[in-house]
């Protein structure tokens, strides 16, 4: 089933119970959160108490992408906030199995998140454990940029190495995903679509009228 | 003049919007904003996605706190998000007069903060290009904690440097402080007043009006 | 040749000669010195001092693994103190093949271990010119943890990219190891046996020789 | 009253249960346990596990220095270990009020140590919590070195600063002391003497018997 | 074709301007410059002011190879200084991708390098938008060091990676090349050939003829 | 008596022997070489080849002023280079008197240089192992800036903290210093100048007489 998952990170932070409860309305089964450190990458964006706020405002699944270096240290405070899923970065863990068992032993889902450079072969002995991965299409750090061509190659290896062990892990993407791209992403193999300014950036009913569908063509 | 500045980390982040029209109206001065990067401190509060959204709600000036390792990396952004005051730590920069340098070639006025047990002879060199210290009356990293009864002391000694100089810089004061201790703390120096739990939990227009009804007590 | 290397991370530091003693007498061809850091893992367990000391109680070789960022500060340190084979981590060094070349320019043997999460691929261009390879099969940081699964698939496709080049590197592996588990791992591949807990936990003597009645059923 | 504190640094950790009871006998009220990091310190000494096996062969006061960066992920291990006093480094915690109080919580003494190089203001605002100060009087890292003569100045400039504040602090020495130059150490204000090589290297009974007479000529 | 890239970390920097013009008339086509920060690397070599004077010594391309933690921070500086191409570590950016598009964005040629222990799968991603691979033939940091063996067998992969993909990408060696390997090196692969102490040791209008006369029995 | 000390950051490095004379005939008796390590500072300067093939131009005081962090890695290595004097910066240093006792021991002189924001406290228990303090009079990194006013506060009372003691510690300062505003300089108790554009900007021989000019007046 494919599934949407809106990026609150281009939402109105003046009005966030509202946006959430309008995406909510709208269809979204996950609601996307980019935590920022300014330290794995170079911008800083909300945490905990922000987090925490806005969980009352809705009942979907509360996608928690932690780009943060040394996850570890956070992992019970997320979880605490509200966290129904959280993605640790590959990249930021000198124990990535740890980590993955940590999160797994609160009770929540588990996903790892790759940069666009970091090569597959890091979830190798891994993936096994994993509810899904989070194929970055972007450099994390910011909303609207642009789709990194290469990505969808990636996803589409990673799809394999995903059937070749019979796992029904599932394949996040997120950066660059709009209406256009989102059916190549699809066919690529992804299965939840993180979307922020393709949602938010002008009507929120429309836009996700429109994702929507899109994802009912391959639910046929 | 003592400036009320609410701390926003205790507002409710579904409707911030509506707690800053509220502050605002309640006759907050100053809306105190504390950025927390995960590494200066151990969570992860607000960054740059938050603030641009919260500037457009109101007019007051935006109190930016920055507990962030290396903060000289974000001073352009968070003036592009609407800051009127940048706060930095000292304990945070290895070239601290440069990066206050850096705040006030942006045109934005610049504090220095103490982390609890930090001596006053880190700002000897640096008070006088300053319009404010920030006092740090607890650990900073959560909101809710207990007044650090040395923090008197500190206040005092800070007031003593900055009169001794004929100096008019600011004392600002975070954490732990109530309408029971804001007594103590004005006399010891202090006038600009960070609360956050003591107005944001509860109602905050009777909060805000403790507070203000205290001030006036020293203003005539 | 199988093997047995006692950790002493689960020996009675009291009275570590007298385990050293036993663990000898008992047919430990090594031992095995786990040396914390608390930054590389979130532990620190002993490091120059007492090896020094225990290096007098013994003949045997001492195998020294080093869970520490940038080992290459501290080689000619752990070789005075009488290293006979020096371990470090791919994941810790940024240089590894000259971290590996100062080892051997010492004189000793020299490993690479891999935490569980890190793929194989990190030896590709430096397996030819190592002593052996440790297989982590828990992260490191703590005795007394479960084995991790997939460390069988792990040993197994190590031991066919040694074979495949013709190399006699060994394999040895660390973590969760029982007699219940060693005779799965020694068919995957692993010829020198690091187990903790499971020799130090009841009577020495007894463990070890349940581990070497089983190593004589590969040796005839 | 003067204590007497040997460093088990310079043990025999073949023998440490015996040189514990040996020291315990002789008249050591405190056992002194040097934990480095290689890190804070470079060098890595002995952590977790070598402390938790020593605890149980005396009764004496385990008194834990932490040569360690941010001592504050330990503090709950050592306790926990049997730490009965704990003495962070000013110079490794950003936030040294906030280690001092998670100290003091878990029911244990708290000191705070300073590098030969580190000025005494750091103590100003935290001095009135402590248990104790340890003056380091050779830089941390190693046993064996030579007293630092600065270091006289300084004992006596901590002792005027507690006496100014009527307190009691123990103000602790570590590093190159000796019986010739322990009476200047004592009569600049210490009162807790740590000595390693001086206790270890030779007879331990008849090295504690000197440094117990020298401080029975301050008793009377 | 094949390029001559005289390194100047072996030159004389009393008379750098002289040096450069002798490699210029000499026929090196590229200038390759080393900038080693103490800490990616454990030596410091040059930086930002060498460069811009060396600059307007000669026309030839300025080939900066920047052995440098974090090199996002100096793209823009370098450019500014004149570099042509520019060459950062795979194992220094958290970011790949990202500081390559930086590179690429300021109009200059961009380059990745990769460690002697460091496989070739961390170019899966980002191999389709370089101009060059620089392939370490030694652990940087110095001059005048000795082949790594391994590393043929690395150039030969890279180019089957290259030739797979119908990329033109250049690759670039350095590190122990001398007139004696540089055959074998060439017919791996390589088309820019690194030299430092072979170049500038001796005569170096004799040496450039040599390693010349050998790229001409290719070019025919 | 005053000495002139030229910084080659603002020499022209094509031709650094040429430039070396000519301050070494102009009357220059040190030479200070700024190393920078894009670490401590913002830019990356120049390090060991630069040195050394410098160091044979001249036969005056190497004076190294090293902004680097951790600089403890690197002394032997200048020392090796020809260094005669290097100075460290307190900031740089976790154990600071330990790296001067290094430098000491190396058979060379030894600074320590303040960051303008640094108190002087951190002086108070190293000052007199030291044979010079540098103030810096801007904020290290770059060439070309501008005097910091507060500098000559800093340099007066550094100077009767030297008297105080009875010291005959060198006063040594760097950043924007010129002929305009070296007499204050000097007067405030400095007696090592260091000037790079104010040298080497426009013609060098008539920039040192007039530095050595005014140097006479204060003689006299």
């Amino acid at each position: 089933m494919l599934i949407m998952a809106p990026s609150i990170l281009s939402a109105d932070f003046k009005n966030l119970g509202e946006d959430l409860r309008r995406i909510d309305k709208a269809g979204a089964e996950y609601v996307h959160v980019d935590v920022m450190d300014g330290e794995f990458v170079p911008s800083i964006s909300l945490g905990m108490p922000v987090i925490k706020s806005a969980r009352s405002a809705t009942d979907r699944v509360f996608d928690v992408h932690l780009m943060v270096n040394n996850p570890e240290r956070y992992i019970d405070d997320f979880v605490e906030c509200g966290a129904d899923l959280i993605t640790i970065h590959a990249e930021a863990c000198n124990h990535l199995d740890r980590t993955i068992n940590q999160i797994k032993d609160k009770g929540v889902k588990v996903g790892v998140s790759l940069n666009p450079a970091t090569p597959l072969c890091v979830l190798d002995y891994v993936l096994d454990k994993l509810d899904m991965v989070l194929i970055m299409c972007v450099n994390p750090g910011f909303g609207g940029q642009k789709y990194i061509e290469s990505s969808t190659r990636k996803i589409k290896e990673l799809k394999k190495m995903i059937d070749d062990r019979n796992l029904e892990t599932d394949i996040q993407v997120d950066g660059g995903v709009t209406v256009d791209n989102v059916r190549m992403i699809i066919e690529a193999g992804a299965n939840i679509i993180v979307a922020g300014s393709s949602v938010f950036n002008g009507n929120i009913e429309e836009n996700m009228e429109k994702f929507l569908a899109i994802f009912k063509e391959y639910e046929k």
